[in-house]
């Protein structure tokens, strides 16, 4: 097959790139930063739409579907609020190609075909809903709205890598609205709670749950919630964003209701999203120089099972055994694929589902239908085992589970010893130097403060966790008081 | 609630639009020609995307997702193909907005963001998915490329319609790739039958597959196979087309491949796909003058509830009474909703759950409470009964077939009956003035021939039949020579 991935100890960014693309998951196309997901990668993010999807159902939500298009003047009126990324984004002027009189064969904007206002590809959709909401909201009665869509945006991103930052990517966008502040807020604390639950059951990645400092919230939110993730490079990466918006958009788009008591108020609202960029997030969260390690949860087959034969009688009597446990296996909703391609040799293959990180490996040879057994492999151990046939239900289904709690246990080990606290802005630079991590440390509350470490360091504030205990202490910057820690890291 | 709506006698056309948007499935947004797809009706579209994502996976393939931008110049190599529609298109030619130095609180397109090349918003992927292709095969080992993606395409329609004709629609597209002629057309030919076993078993719409004139192909098809549906104002909608495109993308692209005796080749292709104009063919086919009418397999929920009470009291009672059958019912499968408002009065709820469709509805009184019974009425029929509650299950679940078969049924007599078998001219547009339908008549096999009777009736072939029994007769406009009929009728 393809030659050995670039290690992460001799290129993290290298390794990454080399490893989207060999795995199958995804490549570059002919568009500026623009990525085709290819089928196995796409597979995985099917598997994370679906649970996402049910979760949201579970918690009262409904999906619906909204222009792709934002004409300029929408834009306009939320400005001040999104003021951070209406910039950068793609622009259409025009609705017709025609062949070039000037040039044969060719095309070219048909110069006549103008559009009279300017459409934005969305970057994000709360400008086009909230001008539809408009219309849906009279009265208490037709709140709250809870509505999801899944959705492709385009931001004009000039330094592109593949899931992590790309100029279109996929993503799903809630945006809900709401008579009260309260049910607001609950609603948005209730969203980044799904995604910490998503986040660590079945992309068996630990999260910090925190609120963002006033200069990395999203423009136009009262309050921006996040779950944060550490990279095997002591790297945080923002993995999910769930944003209390108070009553901006409503001002904006003029959405008022009519409360219980019979007074005009201005609708509250809340929205939030997670995206492609989780592929990445689980990408350099588990994996190895061999290659991808997926979470059985997320893996689109959890088990391969690779024939080793000579003739073709041995391959048809191991078919036989491969499909009874196939079909066995799937009884218990385990899915499983078989490797019969007679184009690759067993090393060739291993080699393959070792790079695309499926969780179990079953190899069947004829000792084995001799013996009545498989040899059974792990991907994220590379362990194996001698099985006797009649236990491979349960063994199977025991082991699954193990990765899935083990995987989740060594990423959350990392994590926990990659965070540190200290109380000196020469310790802090010590240990962003020397191991990364998330750096758990007083500030003084001051935007000033926050710029200045960044600038100084590259370090952000990236969340005041949720779970703080309140601590009297100094920033580490400028020695005022302080009373409570916050988690700096360098970030994706 | 709303006032009663236009019936189809009155106006046909409006009758659809104003039930497209009473019944909550979608609404015009502010950009031009695009949908808002409310949560009711994308619901639909989901339970639609479910089953033809179970279909396509059922027989190979996988899904994938390639970009949103096609550079202009992919459209020029493939210009020869795709002549028909590669002109009326969204073009991005810019890619920042600035807050406007001449008009303050205005935003601009920033002059000096020009892109190099215009990027054309894809109004079908085979440019940038052969292009793709081109590095994913070199042997025959590579292949078949079995293919597909769910998206969004725009296509600049001047005359747009909610879900039947607006520039952006959601859609899948298949794209596969083979190494002989034979394979790809006998993909071409199936996934025409997943598409009619579809509108058939889940839609309960019946459909004729064909293939398509020469004139009414897919640029650059050598075949495109349809199924064609009836809608009950007499014009045929084109519900889904399957193409074979022969080795043309190949040779667009320049797509070769070894085959299994080393010698080079082009590589064979095809494409198929349907879209939210599904909705469309759905609500036309069943729909009545009280609104919606839902096949069960494809309704949000089959059941709703609607408790009658007079207090609290009587509320709490048939509440508990209604979760028990809730459960009950999931357990078979069957989803329901309890309509508890306490804003709307059951008239109220019984109007808007036939004018959403909800297949059956129960309601539950005081009287039901003391006999242990509930009102069971039929949405397609308007039929009542009451039921005892150690019953409800069973009935419950027979009716839903029976609603489901009985839809076809319906859908089939009214299709059957309006296909006139017509052998001279005046016949022809006497019947097509008269009741409609599909028109079987003999044709001469000549494009001029179809563009007269175009022309002159605004009836077009829908298709040549799969299942056309030949037949010697006289073309019905020339009078020249014909071996078989051939369907004609005007289409949506």
């Amino acid at each position: 097959m393809s030659k050995n991935l670039t290690t992460r100890a001799e290129d993290y960014s290298k390794w990454y790139n080399e490893l989207v693309v060999k795995a199958d998951l995804a490549e570059n196309s002919a568009v500026r930063g623009c990525m085709v997901i290819k089928p196995y990668g796409y597979a995985i993010w099917e598997k994370m739409q679906a649970e996402l999807d049910r979760m949201f159902k579970e918690t009262g939500h409904q999906n619906a579907y909204f222009p792709l298009f934002v004409p300029k003047s929408l834009f306009e009126a939320e400005e001040k609020n999104a003021e951070g990324f209406a910039k950068e984004c793609a622009v259409v002027t025009h609705y017709r190609l025609q062949t070039d009189p000037d040039n044969e064969g060719k095309l070219r904007v048909d110069p006549n075909a103008k559009l009279e206002e300017e459409l934005v590809v969305r970057p994000t959709s709360e400008a086009i809903i909230w001008n539809t909401y408009k219309g849906w909201i009279q009265s208490y009665r037709d709140l709250p709205i809870l509505v999801n869509q899944w959705a492709n945006v385009v931001r004009w991103e000039m330094r592109t890598r593949l899931f992590l930052r790309t100029a279109e990517f996929l993503w799903q966008e809630g945006h809900t609205a709401h008579a009260t502040k309260e049910e607001a807020i609950a609603e948005t604390v209730q969203m980044n709670e799904v995604y910490a639950q998503f986040a660590e059951n079945f992309m068996a990645i630990p999260v910090v749950q925190g609120v963002k400092t006033e200069s990395e919230r999203f423009a136009g939110a009262e309050d921006t919630y996040c779950i944060e993730a550490l990279m095997q490079d002591g790297k945080a990466l923002q993995a999910g964003t769930s944003h209390f918006l108070g009553q901006n958009f409503a001002e904006a788009f003029d959405v008022k209701f009519t409360n219980k008591e019979g007074k005009q108020d201005y609708v509250w609202a809340t929205s939030w999203g997670v995206s492609t960029r989780l592929m990445g997030a689980l990408i350099m969260t588990h994996s190895d120089d061999k290659g991808l390690v997926l979470p059985p949860n997320l893996a689109p087959y959890k088990v391969v099972i690779v024939p080793i034969y000579k003739n073709e009688e041995q391959f048809e009597a191991i078919k036989k055994v491969a499909d009874q446990i196939t079909s066995d296996l799937r009884e218990l909703n385990i899915s499983v694929k078989f490797d019969g391609r007679d184009t690759l040799r067993p090393g060739a293959k291993f080699a393959q589902h070792e790079l695309q990180g499926v969780p179990l490996r079953i190899a069947i040879g004829p000792k084995d239908l001799e013996n009545e057994t498989v040899e059974l492999a792990r991907r994220d151990t590379f362990t194996k085992e001698i099985v006797a046939l009649d236990r491979i239900n349960v063994v199977v289904k025991d082991l699954l589970e193990e990765i899935q709690n083990s995987l989740f246990n060594k990423a959350l080990d990392f994590r926990n010893s990659h965070i540190t606290e200290v109380d000196t802005f020469d310790e802090f630079k010590a240990v962003l130097e020397s191991k990364g991590g998330f750096i758990s440390a007083h500030w003084d509350g001051t935007i000033e403060t926050e710029q200045k470490i960044k600038d100084l360091t590259k370090a952000t504030i990236r969340c005041i966790p949720l779970e703080n205990k309140k601590e009297e202490g100094k920033c580490v910057f400028t020695g005022n008081l302080s009373t409570q820690r916050v988690l700096f890291a360098k970030a994706y």
